[in-house]
């Protein structure tokens, strides 16, 4: 098969992917597809739904309110990431924004918004961050999409916490001489990594956090990391050396 | 001295800081104090230059056009981060601040922009990246902020490079299996981090950096990253096992 072009646009859908298999486009899709990129009959597009890896795949009918794209051939195998979810409190739009794109991007499996003593938000529009993780995946390269989990309450969640290793970050243990490696290495089970509001966690919250069997408090250096920073640096930190990075 | 308020705002100003030492206001500066935010005369200011540590200052007069502080007394010792630069193709207007923000956050010395074979811009505004350092710095309670140089060619830095370790993020690389610890700690001679622009280095550049004995290729995991997130994630990497956090 000869092939000349390659895909200038990639895109999630929800149907599977295999051979010959026909994918139908939302009006929204089609819109994007046909009148935007202006892609014609036979024009190759690149698929993932989070599943089947990647697939190459062709216009086979465009229409303005919708269209059929037909799966030739797996691109890239299906690459899900380590079973590690991220969880934060809310902040900015554009940080809280950014923290869902980086999160995507590092590979996680899940994001939990979460709302602790300090967090300002008291809601978040998780369709809208969902919608974000989407399109960072689309533009990463990614073949996953973490879930957006609704918004929930810390101590909620901690008086409910399973097994899974937790690794939060504790504005108050900053400081120098930290060994990553011996806290992080060898411990493949899942995990989770907290992300504390731009106040801190509170003293109630930090007591309780450090009572927990499955956490792990790690300082971030000497100096104040903001939380999406925090975020990024955490998660590089635990694919470095817990992850599918090492 | 019974001291019952905070200060509100930080400064970074050029004066030398120490006890007793008045530090005139810039008309900005003053506008900023005593306009914006209203402070009265013997309100309290943090006051940082990048070389004295963190001062305790007070409104000693407000004017609408000048004013002067006067140092009270010392709150943080000078914290200087290690000897570590960063270079970065610049990308976007609001990922390149970002880049910056980081940066000062996560510290480094200096940051230079650099052209390489596939960057798009051929200019930046210096002063405009030297202020949003001065301002990250401002936010995140560093005492220092690093230079931002002016743009420079890539291929001319290479041919001048002295002995300072580069370490750079090769997206052909890309994959698991990296050994952080083995490729980074143990070294903390002079380094730079060198992250290349969305499309990634030439043929050329990239043969050019592997054959630099200074230089040291690092992988970051089996999904592609932004710039931006590639430049976060190398300096976490870098402070965590060769700079100040370890």
């Amino acid at each position: 098969m000869v092939r000349l072009m390659t895909a200038k646009v990639r895109l999630y859908v929800d149907d599977p992917l295999g051979a010959g298999q026909p994918v139908a486009l939302a009006r929204e899709q089609a819109h994007y597809l046909f009148s935007v990129m202006r892609l014609p009959v036979g024009a190759p597009v690149a698929l993932f739904n989070g599943r089947d890896g990647e697939w190459l795949a062709e216009v086979a009918e465009a229409g303005k309110r919708g269209g059929t794209l037909t799966c030739v051939e797996q691109t890239r195998p299906q690459g899900t990431p380590p079973d590690l979810w991220l969880l934060f409190a809310p902040i900015k739009k554009a940080r809280t924004d950014f923290i869902v794109e980086k999160a995507v991007e590092l590979g996680v499996r899940r994001i939990v918004p979460v709302q602790t003593a300090f967090t300002n938000s008291e809601r978040i529009r998780q369709d809208r961050l969902q919608a974000h993780a989407v399109e960072a995946a689309e533009q990463c390269g990614a073949t996953f999409v973490p879930e957006v989990a609704e918004l929930q309450k810390l101590d909620r969640l901690m008086a409910e916490w399973a097994d899974r290793r937790l690794l939060f970050c504790d504005e108050a243990s900053a400081g120098g001489g930290t060994d990553y490696v011996a806290l992080l290495a060898g411990d493949p089970a899942p995990w989770a990594v907290l992300i504390g509001p731009e106040g801190g966690f509170s003293d109630q919250e930090r007591t309780r956090l450090h009572g927990m069997e499955q956490a792990t408090a790690i300082a971030l250096g000497p100096r104040i990391l903001r939380a999406d920073t925090a975020a990024v640096a955490a998660l590089t930190l635990w694919q470095a050396h817990c992850g599918d990075w090492a």
